[in-house]
């Protein structure tokens, strides 16, 4: 089940650039900044409400997210549904036949997490994540 | 303050045939489908959690919708975060530098609204709102 929407994610130039909007002109609290070497991303969440913002800046150029920059340029990227069973998310997709990116759950930034194809869900790039409990 | 995602705006062609994805595939629950005459869209709202996913889907070619359509496809439009005092922060944006569309909040679908240059946010078309109180 869907329980509501966990972040959306926002592809930057610049994460400390976006901070300047995000953080000191709505106001917004950050509550995690790091580089995700493998995924060739600096992350940063904002919080707002029970949901996030995620902005993505590429730290190198053979990402999808640095792709996506340099064709599409900066702007919304995905959106992220909390499930409280990502697997059976996952293989609800997959019954419905629905086009998928991940074949499964995957340890990501929202815990474990698996993206939709954006070509099945009419342009948006769509990912379920299933946080890690406390103490996990 | 902003205190939450009040809901995600997604362009398709079809409303009918999105709603197979996020109805039908998603399990979200369809609160509100309409035709605003004056703004040449359909605007269908899904549930998710205390948010909501809004399909923008044009009825005539001259609106804007209808024009981000044509140029960048389906896909994310805009982001809306719920305020408690729509005036006050339009008013701080504005105190801010940062670009408006809307010189001051109007009528919209989520209540009083009002919308951010995406020049000023990297992007991303921001609109912010306070819901009608019920009665009002």
């Amino acid at each position: 089940m869907l329980t509501k929407i966990h972040h959306v994610g926002v592809v930057v130039h610049s994460a400390d650039e976006a901070l300047k909007f995000y953080r000191d002109a709505l106001g917004l609290a950050v509550t995690a900044d790091r580089v995700i070497e493998d995924q060739g991303v600096r992350g940063v969440l904002l919080e707002i409400g029970n949901s996030e913002i995620e902005l993505l800046e590429p730290t190198r150029d053979d990402t999808g997210v640095a792709k996506f920059l340099a064709s599409r340029g900066e702007g919304m990227h995905h959106i992220c549904f909390e499930s409280d069973d990502v697997d059976a998310e996952l293989e609800g997709a997959r019954a419905k036949g629905i086009e998928l990116i991940d074949q499964k759950p995957r340890l990501g930034l929202a815990g474990m997490i698996c993206f939709l194809h954006p070509k099945a869900n009419h342009g948006v790039l769509v990912e379920f994540a299933t946080p890690l409990k406390e103490g996990h």
